[in-house]
């Protein structure tokens, strides 16, 4: 498959989302105008993401609402569940193990780690926090597919070098931290404050 | 100045916590080479990136850390500090305004609102959660710059519509909906599942 930019990805699960909601509303076709709107771009932007995956719209009929929803999961890689261990029982950590979004989706938390011993053994959403010293051993009866990591900043990389070496290739950064990773794992860092520096930007480029 | 991407944005608020860590370790010149390893890019990229501003580098010198660091805080609005408000103190929420990178860039969350009786009146890292019923009163005696909204799906698109109303012009959104608002308010959502989805798409397609 020809390699997409992070930018179309994220596009395709705006398109992913409205398609869903258009058939929860019984709608069988959608035009590329409100997918775009949808997706906070053009028409013709819309139709360039989604040639790269072959051809789907009908002139003047628009997408097939169905169709287009089953090809987007496969594309996503949403047609399986995966299994998410989180590290870190922090306040950004417990939001996201309540996060119903997730859960719907497919990402199951399985498991929840940290090192302060007052947070170990207690229960979290229905899951006991383990010390993270059982981390690797875990992680070799248990393999995950993605792990969250909501440690402070002087603890993530080392966390991130044990999770690549147990064989986690995607991860979920929410420390305050770029990190260094092998080519064939994939980290995604959310960084509340880079968030707020776009509006920021936007405030004073009006 | 020339209208530039979300997509530069973000590299350039990568580049700038890059800057600012070189200039603690006592470096005044960097090359487009590290930026780029920082942003998450190739050269040619960063030299694009920066020549929309203007001529900063010196060929075979590289940038002037100092002289580089001030020009994109100024390009990124980061030379005032910003008025932010909080709506719904949920989970989300209360790991938000504890959140010390906000802070540190000059971002001060100077009220939280909240429609629940049971927490309102309550402390919130010093702070007093207020009834959101006094949201546009509020703001009418203490403009705020940004507002952040944590509510449930069901009820971000209405406090939006009455934030708007009340003449804020940037929001950072974190309910899982996408938000209508008018032209001249820029609105930045944070979808935790979408991210997890570009880590399911990297999977999915390795």
């Amino acid at each position: 498959m020809r390699k997409i930019s992070q930018s179309t990805v994220r596009r395709l699960s705006l398109y992913l989302r409205f398609l869903e909601q258009s058939d929860a509303q019984g709608l069988t076709t959608i035009s590329s105008d409100e997918l775009a709107r949808r997706g906070g771009t053009t028409s013709a932007q819309v139709r360039k993401d989604l040639s790269f995956f072959g051809s789907f719209g009908k002139r003047g009929l628009g997408y097939s609402v169905p169709a287009l929803t089953a090809r987007l999961r496969d594309i996503l890689g949403l047609k399986r569940s995966y299994r998410v261990v989180l590290v870190g029982a922090g306040k950004i950590g417990g939001a996201l193990v309540q996060y119903q979004g997730f859960r719907q989706r497919g990402f199951h938390v399985t498991a929840i780690y940290d090192r302060d011993a007052q947070k170990i053994g207690t229960r979290w959403n229905g899951l006991v926090v383990r010390d993270v010293k059982h981390l690797e051993a875990d992680l070799k009866k248990e393999p995950t597919d993605i792990a969250i990591v909501v440690t402070p900043a002087d603890s993530a990389q080392d966390v991130v070098d044990r999770l690549v070496r147990a064989g986690v290739k995607a991860i979920l950064n929410f420390a305050p931290v770029q990190l260094a990773v092998p080519p064939d794992v994939v980290v995604k860092t959310v960084n509340m404050a880079l968030e707020l520096e776009t509006l920021s930007y936007a405030l004073a480029n009006r």
